[in-house]
């Protein structure tokens, strides 16, 4: 199966289209404007002087965000202002890089000493970033310049790394500059690019020493050759970008071994994985833990842990129809992928909890002033001290379109249900409040077209066309017969419904969360008062929609009790006395923008 | 109303006594063994030598032992083995003391340019327990020797710190010293024992800064005046020893203001004390934090505090009947006061948790080395780095007997019921197994025989001599008419209850206590298997009572559901399935005796 790129998936009026160009029109200014203010912009133009902040990730971050905005260039949006400004980056960078080649604004700057000498400070992460925006600004104006650099670092690394096996460390720190060279590898056709991108995967747990404060290697992802993995542990961030490069390498060496190790690790990212979609549980580590840890005050959560899941899930559907990955994908685009931004496309989140106390945050700085357990913030903020997340989220939302369409041998395949239109055909769809999608076209050269059908769409149904009901179901997608010319009306029978968590996730027994379609629902205080864990949800009845109109979605009243808190004592004899209660529910991507509230996804049932 | 101290309350065979004995004949040779081998004994020999260990706190521990050792000899207990040490100590003391009579085996040995000029090391703490240990000692032995070492001390510190104020602090950084200096004055009659006491009480907010890490003086106790508290915060160990202090000063003095700060403090409390009678819930400054946050898994509740709060709650009970105190002591008796020791009296725990999830200890240490959330440990050891906990529980226990009787002016008051005799008084009980009481005497002085009405007891017979049921109810307890010989049967009616908390306690919401007359119970796997959130006690029917041998008192088997673990998929619309189950409990001092295994006090129920 081939993923179909979003420059060939043009998108239509609708939920996304808006999230699309809010990114596009507010979200890459201010990621902009933070960068200029912080000194990241910069850094690359060499002005370093002593006293200035110059972090070692700084490349990375203006990359991504110079990646977001090629992608926008490549899909006919007017970027000129920002082409401008990433042209005369990419002049400062050949005037100032290495005659080597090397290229690092921290390194050159600050350490230049340290050159290939510091596993843990993200150097070879930084180059692979790069890359990745290198090769998105050359495919979209065509400019040569900033990929001849990077091709020249490139070669330098290779020759440093794997060939001359000279560098102070053997592979990178944090990966990102295996999936990076593969990218390079398949743009450019250099095939060295790919020996190096293997020589990174497969000799990463080679020559290590546990980074910094950790007990072990599972932190940076090298405990274990890549073969051997079938527990996905560390930092999330980490492991899923190298998942991707393996992934990427299964693909191209038709790896079965290789493979089979990834098909290990998401049977066992399923026991990790929050009902957002979100993974690593921990902030000690931003890490996967165990299986069933899940708790939702302290969720880590990771904006660029879900986005790099949807990456990954990417690679993964070129494996053949398997619904599980475009099922991972549609939960992070509507809700750990979507809670990171504001709604005005202003702030974000690093972290993303699914239950907010504003009380236990309250105690936390109450009586000391360090040594707290760590809770995520309750509010979006414009910029962090580690900024990788809101240029993560740029790109991401720059290549929405990526995650819609696929193409099988026979025929076009729907993973994501956005209205847009693909090589003549055409979705319309208002998929996360009437469940329904509109496909159609006047010119379908295939005998087939492929659905995804969801995992929570319990009731599906086709209709239309003549035929199009007599569809096969394949790896959790519906293949129907298509005429040239066709329309055809999806009903996958949406329906506010309550989901239970298995029992050994402590935190959500005697819970359940509200979801409706793709979308995962949150209380929160602003609509339904303090003591949000005081409220009981009546499962039995049926909540009732609400469009709210800031978002274009439903909201839910549902009814319920709240149990009422004791006159006196702290413990009683009697149980709390219930009294009758409608609880709101809004999706969760949009809670916390109302000012600081508390905030529950998983809350208790009758 | 009067205390009747612990010699005048002869233990009779039963509960208490075994553990009394427990104490006296094992737990205070293992901590001494303990503090032999630690080199905490050799510190006070003034036997240092560079590299040995020598904590500042290390006076303070020895001191709480042979305080312990103390109340043994004055009961009548032959304990001339330990006498022999404690009089060579002693004797070391006198002969290394600086000739101003100062005595510190820490400052002296290690930092002796710094006699009073670090109020973070516990100088006048140590002081404090001293003064505590000698006053007992002189009290049990008539040896003069220990009392002017500590009245020298004592008279040093007030020239320093109250008349010529040369030291580099105004007071202590851990109260301990007023309320040891009370107790000096009212030993010694030494009126300026009693203004030192005094000043350090109602200075301690002048002349501070915050201690180390502290972002406010919350944490050692000096945020504003003894007479302005009204919320307890701050380290729960020095909170309560603080209190002591004032509460003798209250009484002393007559002063009303600051018996209501107490009351106030006593009011805030309430809202902060585990269902043991644990206090102090966070780890972070071993500290209470706000109203309501009583975490199970990551309980503190530390053993001094609960120890320290019953001492309290003894000189409260000088202002009057109220049962509030009585009822404090009694939930700390038999649940956060009798955790902290092993059933075989070895070993003890300074954190007393309410839930134990292995797995989620085993969590914090797979990732990373450093930073982790603290979990209190799963089993009990024989020595702490900080090892205040087991010398206070021996001297705990060693003056058990000070909690059961007081002296109102027209009856004996009984406050706890522990098979005993005082005065004449026989009390006759296995108060924990049929909350039966016997109290019998055959030349009896008073009109009346005070009994406090266990708050749990909602069934409450007296029967016996004649008019006894004719009782009249005081602040909590019975004032009930006796004859000078009577024989009264109390009947409490004890039976299993559940108990709810307020729902504001997030982590108890769904879930109950079991509770059988003053104890509390505890799930373990151990007899429950894994996954202890996943069962859910049936609280309409009434658990059945199983003896247990170990500890003489009741087991109970309740009825209850267990949710089935799901087969593959993590979340489902289908809420888990339930079989029914029985559920075993014990009584929760007893957890942690037979391995390590997880352990839950609140429970779901149905």
């Amino acid at each position: 199966m081939k993923n179909i790129r979003f420059c060939e998936a043009e998108l239509a009026e609708g939920f996304w289209k808006k999230r699309y160009e809010l990114n596009r029109d507010v979200s890459l200014a201010c990621v902009r404007d933070r960068f200029e203010e912080s000194g990241r912009m910069d850094a690359l133009r060499f002005k370093y002087k002593t006293g200035d902040s110059l972090h070692f990730f700084y490349d990375s971050d203006v990359a991504k965000w110079i990646e977001a905005v090629a992608y926008l260039i490549e899909a006919g949006n007017d970027m000129h202002e920002y082409e401008e400004v990433i042209d005369a980056l990419i002049d400062s960078m050949e005037k100032h890089r290495r005659s080597d080649g090397y290229l690092n604004s921290y390194f050159q700057q600050i350490e230049p000493e340290n050159v290939f000498r510091d596993r843990d400070k993200h150097e070879l992460y930084c180059a692979g970033h790069l890359m990745e925006a290198a090769i998105a600004y050359d495919r979209a104006t065509g400019k040569g310049k900033f990929l001849r650099i990077v091709c020249d670092y490139a070669d330098l690394i290779d020759r440093v790394f794997r060939q001359e096996k000279t560098a102070g460390f053997t592979t990178s720190g944090h990966p990102e500059i295996e999936l990076a060279l593969y990218k390079l590898y398949a743009y450019t056709g250099e095939k060295r690019y790919l020996l190096l991108s293997e020589y990174f995967v497969f000799e990463r747990h080679k020559n290590v020493q546990p980074c910094r404060d950790f007990a072990n290697n599972k932190y940076d992802q090298c405990e274990m050759s890549v073969y051997d993995l079938a527990l996905a542990e560390g930092h999330a961030v980490r492991a899923v970008y190298l998942y991707t490069a393996m992934a990427q390498l299964a693909f191209e060496r038709k790896d079965a071994a290789l493979l089979e190790a990834l098909k290990r690790l998401f049977a066992d990212m399923k026991k990790k994985m929050y009902v957002t979609g979100g993974i690593g549980s921990a902030s000690v580590g931003e890490s996967f833990t165990i299986d069933y840890d899940l708790p939702n005050l302290t969720a880590y959560s990771e904006s660029c842990a879900a986005i790099g899941l949807a990456f990954l899930c990417l690679e993964m559907q070129k494996f053949g129809l398997n619904d599980e990955y475009g099922d991972i994908i549609e939960k992070i685009l509507y809700n750990a992928g979507l809670s990171p931004v504001s709604l005005d496309g202003k702030k974000f989140f690093y972290e993303n909890p699914l239950e907010v106390r504003l009380k236990e945050i309250a105690k936390q700085t109450s009586v000391v002033s360090g040594s707290q357990p760590k809770l995520p913030i309750p509010e979006r903020v414009e910029l962090f001290w580690c900024s990788c997340c809101p240029p993560n989220l740029n790109r991401f939302y720059a290549r929405l379109g990526d995650f819609i369409f696929g193409e099988e041998k026979d025929g076009l395949v729907v993973h994501q249900y956005i209205a847009s239109a693909c090589r003549g055909l055409q979705m319309e769809t208002e998929y996360a409040l009437d469940g329904k999608v509109r496909l159609c076209a006047a010119e379908y050269n295939f005998p087939y077209l492929y659905v995804r059908i969801p995992r929570w769409a319990k009731d599906f149904h086709v209709s239309g066309s003549a035929a199009s009901s007599d569809f096969e179901k394949i790896g959790g997608y519906a293949r129907i017969p298509v005429a040239k010319t066709f329309d055809v009306v999806l009903d996958f029978g949406i329906r506010p419904r309550f989901i239970y968590a298995d029992p050994r996730v402590c935190d959500d027994v005697g819970r359940c969360a509200l979801a409706y379609g793709p979308i995962v629902y949150a209380a929160e205080s602003a609509d339904n008062g303090n003591e949000l864990n005081s409220l009981l949800v009546n499962t039995d009845l049926t909540p009732r929609a609400v469009l709210n109109e800031k978002y274009g979605l439903y909201d839910f009243c549902a009814d319920g009790e709240r149990e009422e808190i004791f006159k006196d004592e702290l413990y009683s004899e009697t149980r709390p006395k219930r009294s009758e209660c409608t609880i709101r529910f809004i999706p969760y991507f949009a809670f916390a923008n109302r000012g600081k509230t508390d905030m529950l996804v998983w809350i208790r049932h009758n």
